[in-house]
């Protein structure tokens, strides 16, 4: 299994997955302001729309978006109880994937980060994420993880949280989900995956600063 | 299986899955500005977001998120199709109403659609239009479906493209889109689908318009 991925983009949340379930996968770093690849070969060749994750299966098809992405990586590896076996608990991954794939990061985080947004984009999407972390709060309070055990669900959540801080979103309102992210932040997986990643992106920041020199 | 909808909004792809599988369901109107059902029961109560679609399964559970609900659905009605059973082209499924629901429903139509939007947000989603609707484009021209088969895809595709008009999105740059969204209109479940609820939404428009006098 091949992972397509920008550090701390939403690919994230399949490192973590991956990490989680103690599974093997190679992972490749793509420039997004650049659309290249580390040995200079075109990205959209990939993925026109340019955008992280693309994960090429052992078979060589190319998957994207990270609900599909996501439940694709924890069958794979089953040992790490990524995704339920009951079928209505994996109905619930499924909502709860569309939700942080279309309520949060789309609506709320996208408009937020991205650098060709405007005033009045982001104004908009900020007022979407009062509901949507009310509801992750009530969940969340005295819910352990999304569902029963941690699933990609979380890997999802959580990697879209931690882009709170760069976009100012604050979750101090919202005790459950702060607490919630802590939590999650703890497991080794989840660690490891946002500490290598960190240090990737610092790296890639100072290339670019390096490169406009 | 209860479907709780409002006219012509998302929901409409799942009774276009349902009519097209020959299925049978109760369908309950919501009114979504007052967010409450025609008996005058709270909304909220069946989903804190406000959003349809709300799927009851015949089990009492409820889902929300339209890629899943459609899944459900389809899955429910095997005979209908509206799911491929091999298990790639079901990732390549969820990939596709992944696609519909985040990157065209939330990040394109919902800031257009949105009366609570604002200029730059609508000229945001806008922007974000032309390389979605250019991805369709090339991947429809020489293929009938988003899959080889219809699919609760393409209920979901043909759903979202249908808000086009009312917020000025021009498909005619799109031919293979174009032709597409009219052959996939012509089906008879979409056809009956999107009559009857042009119809509830029309009469909808006239009760608000009554008691607003």
């Amino acid at each position: 299994m091949d992972l397509y991925f920008s550090p701390l983009a939403c690919s994230m949340a399949t490192r973590i997955a991956l990490y989680e379930a103690g599974a093997d996968a190679q992972y490749h770093q793509v420039d997004l302001k650049r659309k290249v690849l580390a040995d200079g070969s075109d990205f959209l060749a990939l993925n026109p729309l340019g955008q992280v994750p693309v994960l090429r299966t052992d078979s060589g098809e190319l998957l994207t978006e990270n609900p599909a992405v996501l439940q694709y990586a924890a069958d794979r590896h089953p040992q790490g109880g990524m995704a339920p076996a009951d079928e209505m608990r994996r109905r619930r991954l499924g909502q709860w994937l569309g939700f942080v794939g279309s309520e949060l990061h789309k609506l709320v985080y996208t408009p937020l980060l991205d650098s060709g947004s405007n005033d009045g984009a982001r104004h908009y999407a900020r007022g979407k994420a009062t509901a949507r972390f009310a509801l992750l709060d009530r969940h969340l309070d005295g819910h352990e993880f999304l569902l029963p055990d941690f699933s990609v669900g979380d890997a999802y959540l959580v990697t879209v949280l931690n882009w709170s801080g760069a976009v100012g979103l604050e979750l101090a309102e919202w005790p459950a989900l702060q607490a919630y992210r802590r939590r999650v932040l703890q497991r080794p997986g989840v660690a490891r995956a946002v500490a290598e990643e960190t240090a990737l992106y610092a790296q890639a920041q100072e290339q670019a600063r390096g490169a406009a020199q």
